[in-house]
């Protein structure tokens, strides 16, 4: 029967964390967002937003923006919104329509999606597992007139290590000078306690942000971009939809920004992860797991053992990263949780791991 | 200070109903939505999935779909949804990116916008006036093949009037045979009660469909797109970004398809819609206002009067007409609301006449 059959889609094609729509999960380790309780404040604003559902949601976003650089030290007009920062991607591709892109391997697979979307040409440059996964140096090498567009994650994702500070300089410099588009997401990069950089930027430098990581809030949809290119950001604006972000992510991202100005929950956050991450670490590696240097609140793995299956089986699901290029099944991904949680999943980690 | 001034947008430029933002509106005439009460199952829908927040939407949208289908009649696999029906029309155009476009003049301003946005060309057919703005036969001789794509509203806004049926039906042939793809905007025509029709259909049509004008839930930003050709939702698909769905919008979309599946809410809005357009009607044309032919829950209307900025002086928004291609400053739109509102806006317009 028509209508009522046949989810249209190949179950295989799955490429993201999180998909608890079609496992049993106790324990969700595969998705990486704070682990700190979210702001009481910040589920009001999101109620009121859907008190107001019946209204357009402001196209302009003013509300929203000012809150945003308020928190951010910038001007409004230096802020684009999107439905997530998957939004701002996929139009930040349209905008431009670059012919060549590079990204690195392994990353998030999103760039590559939005990318070949739009027939851009995509070379990836290969981050060293015996160096870590760090970006280091000879990614500068690869900046040269034949790219137009470069996407670069600041933490990078899955592994979560920051970009070296005088590197990610010399990049946005280069780029500058070769007339490469620069998007970096910074998604991660509150929840790392390294936020305080804003270099003066020549060039076209697109800063990629959400609240999605910080507040623990994938099902609003809220991300935005900055940058001092506001011609670059207009040129984005025409190719995203009119009332793209919710009135209920408006009125979420308002409050989200504002918590972030006036409150320790931030400095609360970065220093919790911090803890459990190095709790995390010290008892994986006990376990003669490896890790992966990280400063954010996941954490890449690697194991002879199949930790996928074995520990979906007792209900706990991990980040498969067999789909990222540039890793295999040896690999995955867990969030760093709370440490009620996280004892529980090393507890469970040592059954599997018998 | 940076960040908390300048609302970075060209506030001439809002070309759109609804702005309730930059207004102080008492009785909101400008945006077109159903006028009956929603049913408290959706409310609680949304509820439900703002309680959702911390978990990613479905991104394949399988129950969402289902539901849709079941309601449609069509098979699942045959609809894409999106974060509101603009971001479908957005969509749509990057996965074609035609090279010349055909819309009527006057039309919603969004197919223009994500047109231009692409450096599509855009041809406009002038409805004419004197005719009430309907479409006629004389629209087949512009679909030829120098056309890759055709924008057409079913019912058309904001004169409110359907599409003839054996004219609809010559279009839809006419364009498989030119191979012009078609994107028929049907957003509104539910609330037509002329909803019945599913041609079987060679070439590319894609449905347009929203719950946003049906259960008037603009905030929540909803809509999806049906089609006999998989190959051209496979390519929109592509095109929008992953989660492009709120975990909130899948809630209520979902309840909403199940409401129009298994209730008389749509029945009811229809006979309230139309009770309420023919007494409007009636009474706008007894204050010597020029009423246009609608089907649907809004009017096109013409006077010499300055009604926008007389009536706004009262508190009452209605739907500046000006910034349609076709249309002028003379004419204005408004929505038909509740027996209530109804009698309280004629009131005020009969004080404004005065």
């Amino acid at each position: 029967m028509p209508g009522c059959n046949d989810p249209g889609f190949d179950i295989n094609k799955i490429v993201h964390g999180g998909d608890v729509y079609r496992n049993r999960v106790l324990l969700d380790y595969s998705v990486n967002l704070n682990p700190l309780a979210m702001p009481g404040s910040v589920t009001e604003a999101s109620l009121s937003g859907l008190g107001e559902m019946h209204q357009y949601p402001d196209p302009y976003q003013v509300e929203l923006r000012k809150a945003i650089g308020c928190y951010e030290g910038i001007d409004s007009g230096n802020i684009v919104c999107g439905n997530g920062a998957s939004e701002l991607i996929m139009a930040a591709v349209h905008a431009f329509r670059p012919r060549a892109a590079l990204i690195t391997a392994p990353c998030y697979a999103g760039y590559a999606r939005a990318l070949m979307a739009s027939d851009t040409e995509v070379t990836e440059y290969a981050l060293d597992e015996n160096r870590g996964f760090l970006l280091d140096h000879s990614f500068l090498e690869c900046l040269d007139e034949n790219i137009d567009m470069v996407f670069l994650a600041d933490p990078n994702n899955p592994n979560g290590a920051v970009i070296d500070q005088v590197l990610k300089e010399k990049i946005i410099e280069k780029c500058a000078d070769k007339g490469i588009v620069l998007l970096l997401d910074e998604c991660f990069l509150p929840l790392t306690g390294m936020n305080e950089t804003k270099a003066t930027e020549r060039g076209c430098v697109l800063h990629l942000r959400a609240f999605t990581k910080t507040f623990a809030i994938p099902g609003i949809r809220i991300g935005y971009l900055y940058s001092d290119n506001t011609d670059a950001l207009e040129l984005i604006r025409l190719h995203l939809p009119e009332w793209n972000v919710s009135r209920i992510a408006e009125r979420t991202g308002t409050e989200a920004a504002k918590i972030l100005s006036d409150t320790e929950y931030l400095r609360d956050s970065v220093l919790m992860i911090r803890r459990e991450r190095e709790y995390l670490s010290h008892e994986l590696k006990q376990l003669g797991i490896r890790v992966y240097p990280s400063d954010v609140n996941y954490l890449l793995l690697k194991s002879d053992v199949d930790l996928y299956h074995r520990l979906l089986e007792r209900g706990v699901l991990v980040r498969r990263c067999a789909s990222f290029s540039g890793l295999s099944d040896s690999f995955i991904r867990i969030a760093v949780r709370s440490h009620e949680d996280n004892l529980h999943f090393i507890e469970i980690l040592k059954t599997v791991l018998k």
